[in-house]
């Protein structure tokens, strides 16, 4: 066994887009194992848009990462060694362990997975928390009904195409927006979208907004908020009475910092949006997935066999080396990954 | 009987704050009473915020008032004539019956009043419209829960006061908002909130929002909204995780126009806002009180016996004569008022 690994920390709190002086692979030792304690040499990791927010050092709803701290991260790996009776080695397993090579966390931390079921990769994106993200948000604060009208941005992320994917089920009208021609395909031939508008081709969001218009003709109940930004200005005008916003992210901004002060835009946006969510009676809920766990298993319960079944598709976009991971990550924040992205540590 | 009757119609629609220049006084002939209609004698009538709202000709909840058309608004009074089976004459009836001296309208609107219960001008404020708004937005989008931090603003106003009274009953933190020594000392004396900040001692949003700091300790989990503009400013980073904010109104945005475009400001607040929503798991509800009045019984079984026990208090502030309608509305968007503004007719 290696007495050392690898790891990327964070160098320092990046302004506006994060760079390459924003992270440092380093090779440190391995940390002995303490009670309970079990060793994952790290297979994959997970890059998702969240993590821009860990690298700001302002309130939010977990805490950012420390400077010199290991980058955060889902991950699946095999265990290596192991000092509780819940693991032997061997196992596979996922863990927040982090921008690493290996990681070390107590059992508890663990969730043990079955290679035979599904790729252990499909933790990460389709059967982890972007698929569940998309799931719960879609079930608990879109209310989908059959014959409704659902756009959702990131068509082809791992959260846009479950959500997408799903609201099909429910017998609703669903439009994409990605960016380029191939994702917009993808969205449509692979995830079963109606329509899918590539984003790159407006300029700006009066044009997009008169695109988006005639794709939805009834207009917009659900809009399931990843992106915000440009997108979230088309669609506003366009939402019905009693349409539901349930807001998981707002990737547009993240790199404009913690506060989102230089976001953008000339006038106040705000009384225009307060207004429509006044005179349009909707509802905006802002959830962050980590509180709702306890409906991780109804999730399995009902997307797993779909998914088995091939009823719901997943898409993956697998670079290598975990010294890519930093590149890798910026690209994810300007749309450059093509489906989940996952970093194979080697 | 007068064979004729007086009114007042929207001359023009405003730009910005409405003038005398927007109303005109008319002399007409009372209408012939169809089948069914019932002629009332208006002894009260309500001026309501919203009112603005229909003086615009913009998409909203409600159809614009049409240029040379009544202005629309609630209002009490006697039956004159009666062409219905359900109205005598003497029956003391409430119904959209607009600004002006009679209304005539079909039995099916009317709603009828027994003045030895109640006065009639309860009817207006803290039994009707605005009262049923507070009751029910916070019951059913506040969620108010014992031991919280609610904060509400013209809060001597028949919807703030409403929120307020039923927030202590449910053993709430209370903090109104008010222009004014004389409106905060009613809040805290006659409506029995903990506190109340008087907005006029306060120039900008940030000190305000400091002042508002020391009088919610421990954060506001539920802000009811009816004004927006600055309050909103100083309220939004105060809001604790999992906070509501039903939305009933925007006053302070009213005479902006439609759009809103002109409210103010220099930067862009929506991403602000929307961040606030996503971290800190708010849910943000617009609601139109017209959609809910299958609840209205339940509001008046609810509030009726606490108020004939003294244990819900209101306040009136009464103009007389029809032709100060205008003013008293202008005055009304302004925060003239000192609870609830009604026009007694002659």
């Amino acid at each position: 066994m290696s007495e050392t690994m690898q790891r990327v920390a964070l160098a320092e709190r990046p302004i506006g887009a994060p760079g390459d002086h924003n992270f440092r692979l380093e090779t440190i030792e391995i940390p002995a194992l303490c009670d309970d304690d079990v060793l994952v040499e790290i297979e994959y990791m997970s890059l998702d848009p969240y993590m821009r927010g860990r690298m700001d050092d302002a309130k939010s709803y977990a805490s950012p990462v420390p400077i010199g701290g290991t980058m955060e991260g889902g991950a699946v790996g095999r265990v290596i060694a192991s000092n509780s009776s819940k693991f032997a080695i061997g196992d596979f397993a996922f863990g927040q362990l982090g921008w690493a090579s290996h990681g070390c966390v107590p059992a508890r931390e663990l969730r043990k997975l079955d290679p035979d079921l599904m790729p252990i990769t499909t933790a990460l994106g389709v059967l982890g928390m972007p698929g569940f993200t998309g799931w719960y948000g879609l079930k608990e604060h879109g209310r989908p009904k059959n014959g409704e009208t659902l756009v959702v941005a990131a068509a082809t992320g791992p959260v846009g195409s479950m959500v997408g994917q799903i609201a099909k089920t429910h017998g609703l009208h669903v439009v994409g927006i990605a960016g380029g021609i191939k994702k917009c395909a993808l969205a449509v031939e692979k995830f079963g979208f109606d329509h899918c508008l590539d984003h790159k081709a407006y300029e700006d969001s009066r044009s997009m907004k008169t695109a988006l218009q005639e794709l939805c003709p009834n207009g917009i109940d659900i809009y399931f908020e990843n992106v915000a930004g440009k997108t979230l200005d088309a669609i506003l005008p366009l939402m019905n009475t009693g349409a539901r916003i349930p807001i998981c992210g707002m990737i547009s901004w993240y790199n404009a910092g913690a506060l989102g002060a230089n976001a953008g835009g000339e006038t106040d946006k705000l009384p225009k949006m307060w207004r429509s969510i006044l005179v349009k009676k909707m509802s905006v809920n802002g959830f962050i997935i980590s509180d709702h766990w306890d409906r991780y298993s109804d999730f399995l319960s009902d997307v797993a066999p779909m998914l088995s079944a091939g009823q719901i598709a997943y898409k993956e976009d697998i670079v290598v080396g975990l010294k890519n991971a930093p590149k890798a990550f910026m690209g994810l924040l300007e749309g450059h990954n093509f489906g989940k992205l996952i970093v194979k540590i080697k």
